[in-house]
């Protein structure tokens, strides 16, 4: 099928963009409504309201289409800096437990996490795109935290990313449990502070 | 199809149980190859080598069969009594580790996430099943803990089982980073202790 007639460029997104952010969206929509399995190039082309010819352009197979849309997940974050550990692992807790109770994120997820298992560019989507991401944050505020004595020298810092994403997708994919502003608070202090009863060597008792 | 003529029984597992074991073995199995998509009731029966007649008699639905395999995936766990959260706390995490390192829980456990988020029954038979099991298991030690006064008062009971759970999932699904018996003592030392630098009030500088 030939291309279309090439037309003046209105302001705003470029032209080319438009169909493609149509599609990525209704890609994302379809996975959180129906999972990944049912994707259909299709089904999204109806969706976003383009051709299939310019839908099989752009994305020769569904897999590509996925790992683009994985890539587009990524979003504006806020890295806090207020000066102290404790009120930027808050905010960022926070932030997180907002983004994965938004009904897309929430439903998405899931599927996502089963065919990373399967599809090794999904994994790689994923871990290099919006997981990079948020982990680069949470770096950035424990490096600063590190760097102003906040932190034990002796964690390991890849394990101190993974404390804090811990709870947050155990909750989200495995128990069910609640996701909500007093977990973000209960669970700084946790990971701050440890849940065990502090003894010291000269107990005043 | 009628039932076949009754035999004497033979010594061992009841005979109406082996048909029973070889086909939820072989679902486990499937659902590690293949995905729980690709899953059939044919496929189970052919790779358990009993009739379909035999299969659909026990399970109407291939939902009924997945049901059933979860809620096998319970396992004897030893529940450790060292005298010490620490101890206990390092066994139950490198016993957690083993668990998901192995071969058919490694793949079975994304798919199996996946397929709760979409289906109720199943949700219920992995929280009801071995997960509650492995919370139990936990649970007993964090309470002989307790009554130790080894623990914080002021930390939420569930958090604490979320905390232990967390960081296993999240590199077991999110990361891939390594489960390994360093990650159980390094884990159980960052939970009990915190991350945070300890000050004190009255600071020796």
């Amino acid at each position: 099928m030939p291309d279309p007639p090439s037309v003046p460029r209105p302001p705003g997104r470029p032209v080319e963009e438009r169909p493609r952010h149509a599609a990525i969206e209704a890609t994302l929509d379809l996975i959180a409504e129906r999972g990944i399995r049912g994707l259909t190039t299709n089904a999204v082309a109806e969706r976003a309201g383009i051709s299939k010819a310019t839908m099989y352009r752009r994305w020769r197979t569904k897999e590509d289409l996925l790992v683009d849309a994985v890539a587009a997940l990524v979003s504006e974050i806020r890295v806090p800096d207020t000066g102290t550990l404790r009120e930027d692992a808050r905010a960022l807790l926070g932030d997180a437990v907002r983004l994965y109770t938004g009904t897309r994120p929430a439903k998405l997820i899931p599927d996502l996490i089963a065919e990373m298992a399967r599809n090794p560019r999904v994994a790689d989507a994923v871990r290099s795109g919006f997981l990079a991401q948020r982990r680069a944050a949470l770096r950035q505020v424990l490096d600063r935290a590190r760097a102003r004595g906040e932190l034990r020298a002796d964690r390991d810092p890849e394990l101190c990313l993974d404390l804090f994403g811990g709870v947050i997708y155990y909750r989200l994919l495995v128990t069910g449990g609640p996701l909500d502003e007093r977990l973000a608070d209960e669970l700084t202090d946790a990971l701050l502070d440890g849940i065990a009863a502090v003894t010291t060597v000269n107990d005043p008792m």
